[in-house]
């Protein structure tokens, strides 16, 4: 291994303040420090966190920073004491860390990490500039940059051969819907299951309960567009609460004798009818992907009558074992990731994939970043 | 066995209407149809329930009634087709029955049964009558009366030699609080707990967890006058709420290192500040004891960051399977009741012991009913 002692300069897209496009910039990235390490990256996917730190964040000492924490890419350089990692690995950047020392590392149970989620080069301590001025990572990533650098114990390093357009996207919103399914609700086979809300997260969490051998896949959206594409994962039912006069939980109870056995929330705005929609005695709901805005609430009564409620930060993986196993996954054809793809963009066309977010017109847009 | 057939008159209290005392009244009970049992009933504890209903219930119509769904007592006589109890068998009422048919009761991760929670000798279905009038069945028991008439799959026999003014106290709040700990949170050996409320339930919840092998049980109440019982029952901490001009979930963490790994809700309006003391990445919240007034909310990055909410109700405890094997342990003294009992009172005084509770000078008053 080598140790980079160079600044690199290249192109980055940069949050100058909130709710502001992009601007693709020339910034400095300075050389790894130790156990860090400094990755070309490849190819970005654009996730609803990335729009929610622009337009929702409530810090507006998050800026500017440079967004994106759905990436793939190539080691460029090692810092020193790092042993693990070598020039050409391909790695995926990770928004949960890993040190495997903590004692939420050492716990079966969880996949967080003592170190933090975003305290690993986080808001304070990055390696970018901007005109003088020093530029903020996001989620302890940055993927909206030709290059960026990480700590050693947020990077995995994946299999040789995986397509890095694709893999991408297991750096956040499919291993977080596939995940949530398979490693928090705990989807048995046999099961029922309703998923509400069929952007990518929960396509993917509907790929995660037909993995798991669900019987039954209710699709949910108030978009029918979307219903073709949950077939292709799996979904075997669909509702938009739309064509029903009465509340969507009344319509799942009558269609399942009394409720779905697992219930994964991928809107961030209907936990509490995910919840309702359950069966009583065992019914399980999850709250999937990232949202803080406001309390979600219910009656006292939906617990006590035997229902849980949980929910998972990356759909639980412990992230530098299991993005790995993910892309093996994908290679074997387990995984599907191809069809996430609607939209191939290059970094600089990143508001417009921003744009297709906000007006659901794309599952995922995939940004080329820098050339392989 | 004996097939009754006379009516039998005795005393009952009776609840006129909603928020006033109680009336010691003559009531006719009828003879227990196919399927029933006819049960004398020597003792019943004071539940918060019983109280919920009498001040709080919303429904009129719930009226008049007797009340009282935690006694024991000993079969009178049976109905038709009742082949596993003969009179003078000793036995506890259930308001969850187990039918041992339904899906619910064949599956082994609920204790509720399709027949329903308050479905069997529901309101709708009484034995009672007084002065000409129906007089209503509460929870499916009506331990308030001398006589009470139950359906077999809501009836559990218990051991011969079982003191009934002790063993009453499994027929709620503490196979609600001890199984709450054990079935429903799971509490592991070496664990840290937290329990909001040194009721009889939350008693219960501490005796649970120390059963259950944890280490540390902090109890929480703003009565101080509480922490002595608690220490009987297993608790190694206390913290009075008030004590502190802080968050009690943040008093918790600085306690504990960031957090519980199981807190116990037996208060029934502090549900946000119990998951809140649960430590991330697998904190478990349990909701005891019954409320529905309210609903309850927190913040979705205390479920996202790996915190799961549960409830139940009895604990958990499959019903008919469970109580005699509660009894049998308190027998085996693994179990306490004599330490939950401060009064002891006859059912005429039921008015004093409904005010014991109210001003919260009680842990459980014990009623005689009819002479054994």
């Amino acid at each position: 291994w080598t140790t980079a002692v160079s600044v690199i300069k290249c192109r980055a897209a940069v949050a100058w303040e909130p709710s502001k496009p992009l601007v693709m910039e020339e910034i400095e990235v300075a050389p790894p420090q130790a156990h860090e390490i400094r990755i070309k990256i490849v190819a970005t996917g654009v996730c609803h966190t990335d729009l929610y730190h622009l337009f929702e964040g409530k810090h507006k000492d998050g800026f500017p920073c440079v967004l994106g924490h759905e990436g793939a890419g190539i080691v460029e350089s090692v810092g020193s004491e790092v042993t693990k990692f070598n020039p050409g690995d391909k790695v995926i950047p990770l928004f949960i860390s890993q040190c495997g020392q903590c004692r939420f590392c050492k716990s079966p149970k969880t996949n967080l990490c003592e170190k933090g989620w975003y305290d690993v080069m986080s808001e304070s301590d990055t390696r970018f500039t901007c005109k003088g001025k020093k530029v903020l990572q996001f989620m302890g990533t940055s993927t909206f940059s030709e290059y960026t650098v990480v700590n050693e114990i947020a990077v995995a390093k994946i299999h040789p051969s995986a397509p890095l357009d694709k893999v991408c996207l297991l750096g956040c919103g499919v291993a977080t819907g596939y995940g949530a399914a398979l490693n928090t609700a705990k989807v048995e086979p046999g099961s029922t299951c309703a998923v509400f809300g069929l952007g990518a997260v929960g396509l993917a969490a509907v790929m995660g309960c037909k993995n798991a051998g669900a019987k039954r896949i209710i699709a949910i959206d108030i978009n029918p567009t979307k219903y073709e594409k949950a077939k292709v994962f799996g979904a075997t039912e669909f509702v938009n609460p739309k064509d029903h006069n009465k509340p969507i939980s009344q319509v799942l109870h009558e269609m399942t004798n009394g409720g779905v056995d697992f219930s994964l929330e991928c809107v961030g705005s209907v936990a509490r009818s995910a919840l309702e929609s359950c069966v009583k005695g065992w019914g399980v709901s999850v709250l999937v992907g990232w949202t803080d805005m406001d309390d979600f609430a219910a009656r006292p009564i939906q617990l006590i009558a035997g229902r849980t409620w949980k929910g998972s930060l990356f759909g639980g993986f412990k992230s530098k074992d299991g993005v790995p196993k993910l892309v093996n996954e994908y290679l074997e054809k387990k995984v599907k990731l191809d069809e996430f793809v609607t939209h191939n963009m290059t970094l600089a066309q990143v508001n417009d994939a921003i744009q297709l977010m906000q007006t659901g017109d794309c599952i995922r847009s995939v940004l080329s970043v820098a050339l392989q």
